[in-house]
């Protein structure tokens, strides 16, 4: 069919890669002409861009704007400025503007909210603003939102949606599409229809293309699937995400602890919550507590402030380890010139391997099961590459400095600070995790003072024996 | 309804759970069960957990057991395991179990995949071995394989399955209804329906649960929507992936250079694709090629190696740097003793803005528009921080070793190094993606080799010139 191609088909391509460009993100150049429009106070410019944004789009454009901007693009244009924004706007970001807003106004915005959205924009506000918040909204609404606050942060409570299509097992298709033709009342989007028993508990699903392939007079007892993973309200939004990427759930039923269906949990947000969890690993190993690339000055200079801290502490500790070594620095001063060789590449093998042991813990690919098999191979390949750098930097040492034995010491220093951070590398972050630490915070800080220390001592150690 | 608990509660909760339970992963024990039966030979216990296992799970277990027992556990119940599980394994387990298989075997397990984890399992083959295989298929098949092999690694084209459901747009919903019912041939799971002109160019889409809503007698054309994203078949996955957590998709439609619907690509791909490309950063700033847990020792110590070789020559530079002191060291040996505090202070603060801007960066959170403030920002951050290290560590040193004037100049030695961190945490990955080179790859050794030299440089380099 595509072969005999009309003559119309340049301008149809055409038209096509224009659709195309208004869904393919934020260009540079938008964000730029809004911003040089809103320095101008052309806010024509403005609104006539942001009408044809979509949501995610703009609370990404809002973000890159300057805190004085986006408060004037929030006053020219707040009609154009959909509730939705402000549930895709980073935190920080998200609560600058909201302290702005007046509670009748952020009450408006929670009433046009999904309940997760509504309770993200409400869960970081002060309590006393909360409550006047939530004494503005329909009773209704109130109840429904205190539910949501009421569950824990980062439980499955927190991140259901209400609305959702439960219907009784003795109905047939035909009722069920009936009913969902008659309802106005439907959740924005759904991908299967929960079937329950008397006392509202799931029973089973059906997935809408089954429902949609069959014929009215079907039972839906007879085409629901009975196997299905329900959700514990309290469970941690991390277990979630792991069974909807283990069983590529679409949607999935949460449940109270009588076993009644009280929401529903959809893939979107647990595409958030993925890349919530990846982000916070990427983070905690950098260091970083939390990323506050929108925080203030201050409020950034605090949260880096621990882990700098910690580290000192641990640069002191490693420098008492050289200071125990003086006399033979001071003897042989070409100690102190290749010291830090040996414990750096420890550090760098360490941080290797607890990245390795961070992340196949994180996907549970690290078990009692295979621990011990994988924590050996870890210490051959590291003890492996150490003996290959022992070599070259015992070359290099020698060499450089003309002395032999320096040469051989600092290759002995090299292969048993590696042996140690293939192993240090493992059983750290496994100890953690064990002791219920999150070994993404903490792993990093106690493998580079072993190796660290371990480098130092090793070297000038075995030094002092062999030169004084 | 649910404050009368009749009395049978008790017994539908253990129930509930008992098929919880069963949707809830994969247990240490139960790894650990079917590991000590395949060693005894119990074949039977081995079928009988195997047989209640979902495929994601089954993968997990297989990944699990040490090499020469998934052999045996695929030779005890190559029947129960299904052609999915292949799709899930990790790809050094897969290949290693598909090299033991014959190529008839091999082409039996494709036909029962999908496409896109039919190509998955037959990508990594040499490319005699694909050839062999491939004349084992159906012409059918073959044609449709071949053609997603022949997109590149990590394109659109890779992701998408071919089975999709498209109808014109003059029909009603009642047709569109009735072509459901009567078709076998569907896509195992399918979220909206494709609507789609003469010349199989999609021009818009119905959402399921808005086609299940309409009565039969409206016109498709008339409830579509026309806004849609549509997925150029040689995108990149992560902009694929960027593209559906960005407008929150459930599913897309890809189309070829001229417009033309190809395939469907759905978000249970996509959140493989968000873990993969996640995964591929968190392992890359440790310093790890790719995630090799399962890889032999010999390819792991080869991934390895050439980052610890590039740290190694980082490493010497600083120690070159460190060597034109050694006078200085020689006459006052506490610094040599003091001088790692404030290279690894450095290194810290780098490695924590670089984190966060490496992660702004593949988040597009940080662009040309923000960059300026963000830069002054993190310079800002990490002098604050410096300054009162600074102070502490002056206080420390002046303390320990008696003498002022190696308070003062570590002190400023910190804080110039934590001022030099910050902007090239920064700097350096945005430098680094501008030229279109990964950022999570490279930025880490640029910086901490930056810090690490002006680190020594400057407190060695101002005590040499304050005590000599």
């Amino acid at each position: 069919m595509p072969e005999q191609v009309p003559d119309n088909t340049l301008e149809r391509e055409a038209e096509l890669k224009d659709e195309d460009v208004s869904q393919l993100g934020l260009s540079e150049d938008t964000v730029y002409q809004i911003q040089e429009a809103l320095r101008e106070g052309d806010s024509d410019l403005v609104r006539q861009e942001l009408a044809e944004m979509h949501t995610a789009d703009m609370a990404d454009l809002i973000e890159q704007l300057k805190p004085a901007l986006r408060i004037e693009l929030i006053q020219v244009a707040s009609d154009l400025v959909d509730a939705e924004v402000y549930s895709d706007l980073d935190e920080t970001v998200r609560d600058n503007l909201v302290e702005e807003m007046e509670p009748a106004e952020i009450a408006e915005l929670v009433t046009d909210l999904e309940l997760d959205d509504a309770v993200h924009v409400l869960e970081d506000l002060e309590h006393a603003d909360q409550q006047e918040i939530l004494r503005e909204l329909s009773a209704e609404d109130r109840v429904i939102i205190e539910e949501g606050l009421s569950y824990e942060d980062e439980s499955a409570g927190r991140l259901m949606q209400r609305d959702l299509i439960a219907v009784p097992e003795y109905w047939d298709i035909g009722q069920t599409i009936d009913y969902l033709r008659e309802t106005d009342d439907l959740p924005n989007e759904f991908y299967e229809i929960f079937v329950v028993n008397p006392r509202h508990q799931p029973i089973g699903t059906i997935p809408l293309d089954k429902a949609m392939r069959s014929q009215r007079s079907v039972a839906v007892s007879d085409i629901m699937q009975r196997e299905q993973t329900l959700i514990p309200v309290d469970m941690d939004q991390e277990e979630v995400a792991y069974l909807f990427k283990q069983y590529r759930l679409t949607s999935a039923a949460v449940v109270n602890d009588r076993g009644g269906l009280i929401g529903m949990i959809t893939v979107d947000d647990i595409v958030d919550v993925i890349n919530e969890e990846a982000e916070e690993d990427i983070l905690r190993l950098g260091g970083v507590a939390e990323d506050n690339l929108f925080g203030s000055i201050i409020e950034t200079t605090k949260t880096r402030f621990t882990w700098l801290l910690v580290n000192l502490l641990t640069a002191v500790i490693a420098s008492l380890a050289i200071g125990m070594f003086d006399q033979a620095m001071e003897k042989v001063i070409a100690l102190a010139v290749l010291m830090p060789i040996v414990a750096s590449m420890g550090g760098n093998a360490g941080t290797q391997t607890l990245t390795v042991a961070v992340r196949a813990i994180a996907t549970r690919e690290l078990t009692s099961n295979n621990m011990t098999r994988i924590i050996s191979k870890e210490a051959l390949v590291a003890t492996l590459n150490g003996s290959v750098f022992a070599v070259l930097i015992g070359l290099v040492a020698w060499g450089w400095f003309g002395d032999f034995t320096i040469g051989w010491v600092i290759a002995i220093a090299m292969v048993l600070n590696m042996f140690v951070a293939g192993i240090a590398g493992m059983v750290v972050p496994i100890t953690l995790d064990r002791y219920e630490i999150d070994p993404a915070v903490a792993s990093s800080v106690f493998v580079t003072t072993i190796t660290d220390v371990i480098g130092f001592v090793a070297f000038l150690g075995i030094a002092s024996l062999a030169l004084l």
